[in-house]
């Protein structure tokens, strides 16, 4: 069956899909009044729906039963670099969504190299992965930051773990009563000084591969590594 | 220092690049005669040279010292079917080579969704990706290969493993006295028929995540568990 996103959903009573939504339901899959489709909320919940009014724009659907429901995991959170190539970026966001991730905020390090990010882009492209995966959970897109605002703002309930080239040892264990953030720079590195700053936050420094990785490349092993151990 | 890629090298002889490592090193990178430059021969050589002739479609290259070799290493072989998308599984060949793997095998399945590959491209992605990791074995890329041919091929000394939705158990162990081959099939899924004729071969059935992933992903998700397990 045909899966929608929508937020706004209440219990028994009617609900709309946004124009995109709707555009999709009505002009391209052709549904009419009385068709019944699924919808994903991304907080944890799969209902099925009734169609009251194709609108191409304002669809309007009426509430049935709440398929499944599932609790929040304990899921990672990234905090990532932008890349410089806008497509290694949007794909490490599909990859992550299929893989599984919590949270993803993008950091602006000393030496990132695009400063301009389109959230809206990047959650439709986070929405139309989850979709494709039926995920339940969709991760939250934080706002950007700047790294000294992130790393000021990070407290005694947040792990930090960082990538370092030539770090010892494997992610092998996961603190599950904290938030994870695993910290991924920007192409050229951290500056020693950011390495610094991050150690002295009480950063767990691994090594993710024996190689050396893209930006986008270290995120998704991040997250496939992180959800093999959580399993 | 710059890194090209040439297999013929010989010790203490001169070796041509080919027209388009050429090019690269002469009419972008605008090397000199006399210029010192480091060769990968993707067999886990990383070579000294020196330019004896820059000309721009036969570079002619003077054999200086051998700087380091590293023995080949027991790495996976993925076969798996082409996707539909040529971005999806090029992008599959970038991410594999950098996080690591021995040998790659296109696989036609029955609903395998493209059947014409251009294995020059795919060498190339994969060269690409190799030198800017600064790889020193490169993966294999074999020929394509119709399911029933490269099933009926499977020897004693290989194991296959196949990622199975559902299945119990996860990647936990590697018998390393065998080739693995990890089996991906295409995105309609393998056929009952096909997936009965490889668990005859005595193949361990795996999960690899707890979502429905995408072959691209299925493909980087194996590849990083294998290697996390190899270690």
């Amino acid at each position: 069956m045909q899966r929608y996103f929508a937020q706004n959903w209440h219990l028994n009573e009617p609900f709309l899909l946004s124009e995109e939504e709707s555009r999709h339901c009505i002009s391209v899959m052709r549904n009419a009044i009385g068709n019944h489709l699924t919808v994903l909320d991304g907080a944890g919940n799969l209902i099925l729906a009734k169609i009251m009014d194709p609108h191409p724009k304002r669809t309007s659907l009426q509430y049935l039963e709440t398929i499944r429901t599932n609790p929040a995991k304990h899921n990672l959170h990234i905090a990532i670099s932008p890349t410089k190539s806008n497509d290694r970026i949007e794909w490490f966001l599909e990859k992550v969504c299929e893989i599984g991730v919590g949270k993803i905020t993008p950091i602006l390090f000393e030496r990132t190299e695009r400063s301009k990010i389109n959230l809206d882009r990047w959650n439709k492209i986070i929405v139309a992965s989850c979709k494709q995966s039926s995920l339940l959970h969709f991760p939250i897109l934080a706002e950007p930051k700047k790294f000294q605002e992130f790393l000021s703002e990070i407290n005694s309930n947040q792990k930090l773990i960082v990538c370092a080239i030539g770090a010892p040892s494997r992610l092998s264990k996961i603190d599950t009563t904290k938030e994870n953030i695993l910290v991924i720079g920007p192409e050229g590195d951290f500056t020693a000084e950011e390495l610094n700053q991050i150690k002295s936050k009480n950063a767990e420094e691994i090594s993710i591969s024996e190689n050396i990785l893209r930006v986008e490349t270290a995120g998704i092993v991040g997250a496939t590594l992180w959800n093999s151990l959580m399993e």
